[in-house]
């Protein structure tokens, strides 16, 4: 029935381009605000001051984690917490989440505790209830479906749009350490996302799970910008500097992704150097300016020793290709 | 890490089983007003006569449909018709939808865009905003999950648990049409839900998705109570009996499951009459009363021919066992 050419298939077109289409087939009606494309969908909310957060996100064996390096407390503890980067992107608070869980009959019940205990673990940090789900079986693997209800004040609300050139560009804490690990212990950052909404002129803001490079690209893409990186300003985790060196490091927090810090653009009315040093009076993690806004036509480019060079796009991308 | 006996794998504690564990490690803040174990989540709404209805469904490729069966335009109506089934079972409305696709790279993109449609033709007949999803590589199947929001005014809400002994059962439709097809083109029963708790004394409400059979034993343990049902009494889709016989078609409609109808109870004070006749003005398919609910030490009995037998519990399971 659906007997296609490479080009016709998911590998062929990306995610991003399966993304596209499914935007074309969509139903938005006038409640739903900021639809797909963004971290989290916006819903206008009963109460006028606020809206509605809403995002998911799915976890599958052998593709999001590997049950030979990851405990499962550690897989509920990572799969809760894309949900709550998200919704820290949009600068929101959680709610409730539900969880959908998939697993074959032969499953240990001590398994799906600890993968349950590592999920609400992190929501209880947060104050966000474990509201419901579903329980299914499956032939294959181990899937973990979570869906997160969020709110925030509709003046704090930052989506990926509102980059202009002149902006900022900055990011929370440090960048490439998925390859030691962080990926799946790492703590979303809805503390430091709320202070930042309401203490700077954010403009734009999304978290980083596919890799800086490729989220660069679609954050230009939803603002419709072009950004200039300091190669040397990129934060790089210590232990992934310390494991395979500075140029190698550089490449891994460029494009390894599930880093789920925070990279956002302020307006030059802000002031840098007070925001810094208030936000390290909170927070441990720091923020650093990496970069620069620029037009669109300048395109993504990073400056470096060697001048500027077009960043390459990179990054994880489902079906292996973009 | 976790070799275990067979009894304390998912097949030893079965679907059931597993949920009674997860309720305990759920952390159920005071938001979340009714949490695990109904149709849908509770949730406090922004606006005080209103409440939020949270609820997840995860389809499994070889577990929940199988593409030689059933066309991706079917599995896409399914997937989205099981979350507005269990919002009409709280008595609500849906908002909007998050979608999740796990799907191997060799998919067709036709493929996935007919899944699409299937989910927003039917999202749309019911007002159903589809705000947003995620997509990711499967190694294996075909995975949907769908998570959905949605509204009920306070007055309004009804759950599993408010059946009282003396109170009518009764249900919507026709039930075990399963075996026809019916559960890949069902219609949720949003309208006739509203119709029901805006104009019928309707103590409590579920949708029947395991089977009959099953499911009373699901209300029945929520409310406390039992109940005794007249087997003749219980409307059998026609299609099922034409195919196999009365008999059978009987055994079917307990437990097939998939029927996506709704199981209601109505206190004393209702005027069934003229509620059966109310609602056969507007819906075409009719509700029956199929029994009564008795007190928990009556058990769940099924009078027929033979006098009263108890009613074997069956229905779909997860992990083969519950």
């Amino acid at each position: 029935m659906f007997a296609v050419t490479e080009r016709e298939t998911l590998r062929g077109v990306g995610e991003f381009g399966l993304i596209e289409e499914l935007k074309k087939i969509a139903n938005t009606g006038v409640r739903t605000l900021v639809g797909i494309g963004d971290d989290a969908a916006v819903i206008e909310s009963p109460r006028e001051d606020r809206l509605l957060l809403f995002t998911t996100d799915m976890l599958v064996e052998g593709t999001h984690f590997d049950l030979a390096r990851a405990t499962p407390y550690q897989v509920g503890w990572k799969a809760i917490g894309c949900s709550l980067s998200d919704i820290a992107a949009m600068g929101g608070t959680p709610v409730a989440a539900v969880v959908s869980l998939g697993a074959p009959a032969g499953c240990a019940v001590a398994f799906c505790r600890e993968l349950y205990r590592g999920i609400n673990d992190l929501a209880r940090r947060f104050g966000c209830d474990i509201a419901g789900g579903d329980t299914v079986g499956t032939p294959g693997g181990l899937i973990l479906s979570v869906a997160m209800l969020g709110e925030v004040e509709r003046a704090h609300l930052v989506r990926r749009s509102g980059a202009r050139p002149g902006d900022g560009a900055w990011v929370t804490g440090s960048l490439g350490g998925a390859l030691a690990g962080t990926h799946l212990s790492f703590i979303p950052r809805i503390e430091e996302a709320r202070f930042l909404v309401a203490h700077a002129p954010v403009t734009a803001m999304m978290d980083l799970s596919d890799g800086l490079g490729s989220d660069l690209y679609r954050m230009a893409g939803a603002s419709g910008v072009g950004f200039r990186i300091e190669a040397g300003m990129i934060p790089i985790d210590r232990a992934a500097v310390g494991r395979v060196g500075p140029r190698d490091a550089l490449r891994h927090a460029l494009y390894d992704g599930e880093d789920f810090e925070l990279l956002f653009t302020a307006s030059p009315s802000c002031d840098e150097r007070s925001l810094a040093a208030e936000f390290s009076k909170s927070f441990t993690c720091g923020i650093t300016r990496i970069g620069t806004v620029i037009e669109r036509g300048g395109g993504i480019v990073l400056a470096g020793d060697g001048g500027e060079t077009p960043l390459d796009e990179g990054g994880f991308s489902h079906y292996g290709t973009r």
